[in-house]
């Protein structure tokens, strides 16, 4: 079964953009290192630590479909029609966007809510994980019972203010299992299994 | 020069207590292992994983003093006079509280603000290093420019809500440096350095 998995990159107070939406301090470690990693779609050149490295390559060969919100895919320009890790990209929203889907684009729309999205989402990546990214889609499959696991990239920064990661949960607390860590330059990737 | 750092046990969205001020979910990893550690005080014993156990070990025997806010006081019952970690605490407060200073106690009251507080713990502390305790206190030090370091043990669960650890910063955002890291059962503790 293929395994929903949330990636986000927050800081240390639980912030994954500052109140203008701006992701740059969370976002500093991924040109912190002498590294290159390119994304599958070569779209985006990273300039990671080694451990960083070998922490997004491992991450993008085991991602098999990518989740998100009508908010990221606007932020982002639709990836242009492909998503950086050039699998397929799930997009929750009320209403498909004007002029999409375009031919040859690898972007899916889901109208239905959530669990339609994730159940989609899961028979694209199969065997692999889907990657839930946009703090309102991950809040969501957390509410759902939906979310298997919780990657974090956690920066070396207090924000003060901004976009939260997780304040609207409905059912908490959420109790996680022992993190595996691996300790970056700038940043801390933790990855947590979800208990239900 | 004694170093001031903050320590506190923090949920991975930012809480240190939940909304009612409880904290046994962010304290769950004090109580989640085979390896008795005693307070230097012998009023409280902790059974934790063999990391967590070296990293307590460390910390008590590396804080000099303490510095609190008078809510951490209020709450601990002025931690009959004193501190777990039997080091001078120094509690930053309007007013000392009735029946206070106490004969034999260790547990010093500074009505004159946060610098005073920081240099008079500083004092008593020295070499060593002086522990801050308490959300409010921590963020009153960091606007001041007066933290050295911030210790988190991360705890593996989701409040949801409660009471942030950082949540009214007057100067962000605020840089770290890379932390060090102890993966320990059900918390990750992290230590950053604080770059001004």
């Amino acid at each position: 079964m293929s395994k929903v998995v949330a990636l986000m990159s927050m800081s240390l107070d639980g912030y994954v953009a500052d109140p203008d939406d701006g992701v740059d301090e969370v976002f500093d470690w991924y040109f912190s290192g002498d590294v290159e990693v390119v994304t599958p779609s070569r779209a985006f050149t990273f300039r990671v630590s080694p451990p960083s490295a070998e922490h997004l390559k491992g991450l993008m060969a085991a991602v098999g479909a990518m989740l998100t919100g009508r908010r990221t895919f606007d932020r982002a320009n639709g990836w242009e029609g492909r998503h950086p890790f050039d699998v397929p990209a799930f997009v929750v929203t009320r209403r498909v966007p004007e002029g999409w889907p375009r031919p040859g684009s690898t972007v899916r729309f889901v109208t239905d809510g959530i669990e339609s999205a994730v159940a989609q989402a899961k028979a694209a990546a199969a065997p692999k994980f889907v990657g839930v990214h946009g703090a309102q889609t991950i809040q969501q499959c957390l509410d759902a019972g939906l979310l298997d696991e919780i990657h974090v990239d956690l920066a070396a920064v207090l924000l003060g203010k901004g976009v939260p990661l997780f304040d609207h949960l409905a059912n908490t607390p959420v109790a996680l299992g022992n993190p595996t860590v691996v300790a970056g330059v700038g940043v801390t990737h933790l990855r947590y299994a979800v208990q239900r």
